[in-house]
């Protein structure tokens, strides 16, 4: 079976470095089938990288190498490394990009990248994407063991997970992701909606403190059954309450961004 | 031969939603070869996807299995459709996006999608792209009959046509896209010209009502026949007549829309 | 192996050029590979296309075609080449935009494509990438002989290229590119740093007159070794010295655009 290698990077849609990285790639593996997961990831932002890679990565055939370059640390002492995880290897920098989605896939083996055999011979100092991760991807995708890359690491970074408080009728987490629509999804999950006790239909009250909004609206199970520019809370593809506007922008409207805190509690 | 799958959709580049699509479709069928069309249709603007689709899918490869997801109604009782074609299948919802191409290459079979054992086993209610209509695409794509997927559709959605009215020395339609360079294409078609009588070199009067501009241009062969930043009329590459500026952007120095109204006529 | 064919425009990802490209020649050989290079050059731009090209062909495998069409002479007398070098093939406009790269390579023969029998067979005036370079490309991936297309052309149009003055302690040229993060390149090559006689932590004095711009900074081995916001010289992938700034934009904080000269010096 042809081997899958994603790409997740920072690198603009518009410049030479994805290509670069391809072209080491398919130098390297011809036979290797490569995916973009996105390339407009905001500069240096390592938790959305590691949230979009969360987002897809599980849904690539088992093998499948997932190389993300979101690397501010490049050509300093900042470690690379590889993750064998139960279904999938996992490249880049050690700065907890990857590794949201690899403790989801359950970890078995971390590498830090050190043996230089397995990297471009002429190295740069600021594109590690083509001298360093594509090479070690290619060569994955040719059957290395990942042993022979370096060292174990014991020590990965990590970022603050996902996290929610929950007692009856109230629930709060900060705004994790919003999307290409405006849709806001908080870090209250599904699971958690028991103890909401959430029926479709249900009014909630939405507090975002430092934006100063607080709104009323129900709880439904797709955008399509609130009017149109209606705010709403619907549980997204991923598990997530989502504040949305039917066919409207809600990031855009209420002016909430990744990060702000959001308090939702049923309206009796 | 490899199976060709179009992805045409509104999700945007930088999000996951169509790493995750490809991740599903590529589960299912390795030997897939996933081609984007675009993912930067304007949010929910059917209208535009419709035309992208019938502007580009008549040159992939006989058996082309064609996915379109700009889908305002999800979750809700929208159906979601396939149709089988003389050369091509198109997958999406049913609110008219595949039918300007389908109808083009002449429909055989429209089908609800209904029958859940090709869907994805845990379904969102927001993300048909990866739960419906990526497993669907990839399973067409291993030589699923579209007859399983569930009843004969009579009825499909259908938007209005590109229409425009000739007579001699005048012709009259809408924009019908404006793009990437700013080129404002009408529903006037090639095949009227005879009517109108044009040749290169031909002094054309052009109105937009709506935005009150009147033009006198030539009608010219190309782009590169008209002096720098001179606005000018063409045939394009679809074969309609096209409003452009040479090295300029014609519907952002006018102002124009998709949508407007614009009437051309021979200067005698 | 399988024959790869990289794509580079001035379409945007949003238009049906593209794809229209891609079918056109996956309906004439399945087995192409095809790669982006990039389709967001700015309109027009050949200089920055030229530069994309030449930054990144090389990676690719050996045989690889090289399709570029920022063509603002589309369907004018303007000539269509292609061009063998060593290791690859080059398709596009004879504007100047495969030269660079063409030449790095080393060039064995450029020949005018003539030859309608390698184009669509209705041709249209003002989309030569979907009608003559796409099938083109394909013809050659089949192992069409380019001496076939046309005859031989001795003076394809070459762009001015990257130079630099350098006299001990002192290097200027104009900024030749600008990256995704705001990095801009100069012309000035580290095989010139033995001239300037540069260590890493030296203090360098770095002028930009049209902008009125006198910077005092450090030249260093990459990013991370400047402060948070910092301004800096370096080394970077592609040989060059490069203005950047650490976490942050260069080009957007000092408003420094391709083409403004630049004047770096030692400061003792």
């Amino acid at each position: 079976m042809r081997p899958v290698i994603t790409l997740l990077t920072d690198f603009g849609y518009e410049s030479y470095f994805v290509p670069a990285m391809k072209g080491v790639i398919l130098s390297l593996n011809p036979e290797a089938l490569i995916i973009d997961i996105t390339h407009s990831i905001p500069q240096f932002n390592v938790y959305k990288a590691a949230f979009t890679l969360w987002a897809s990565y599980k849904y690539f055939p088992r093998g499948t190498i997932h190389v993300v370059v979101v690397d501010p640390g490049v050509g300093t002492s900042r470690r690379a490394i590889v993750i064998k995880t139960r279904n999938y290897y996992f490249v880049g920098p050690d700065n907890g990009v990857l590794m949201m989605a690899a403790e989801d896939d359950g970890i078995i083996d971390v590498r830090a990248i050190e043996n230089r055999e397995f990297m471009r011979p002429i190295m740069s100092s600021t594109f590690h994407g083509r001298d360093v991760f594509a090479p070690i991807a290619a060569y994955i995708s040719l059957g290395l063991d990942v042993s022979l890359l370096g060292p174990r690491v014991t020590d990965p970074i990590k970022l603050q997970g996902i996290t929610s408080r929950i007692s009856r009728g109230f629930a709060s987490s900060v705004i994790v992701y919003i999307d290409h629509f405006g849709n806001a999804y908080t870090g209250i999950k599904e699971g958690d909606l028991g103890v909401l006790g959430l029926k479709y239909g249900d009014e909630l009250r939405v507090n975002i403190p430092r934006k100063n909004i607080e709104l009323k609206v129900r709880f439904l199970r797709s955008y399509g059954y609130a009017n149109e520019g209606e705010a709403l809370v619907l549980v997204n593809s991923e598990g997530f309450l989502e504040l949305s506007v039917n066919r409207g922008n809600f990031a855009q409207r209420f002016g909430v961004e990744e990060g702000d805190e959001v308090v939702i509690s049923v309206i009796k």
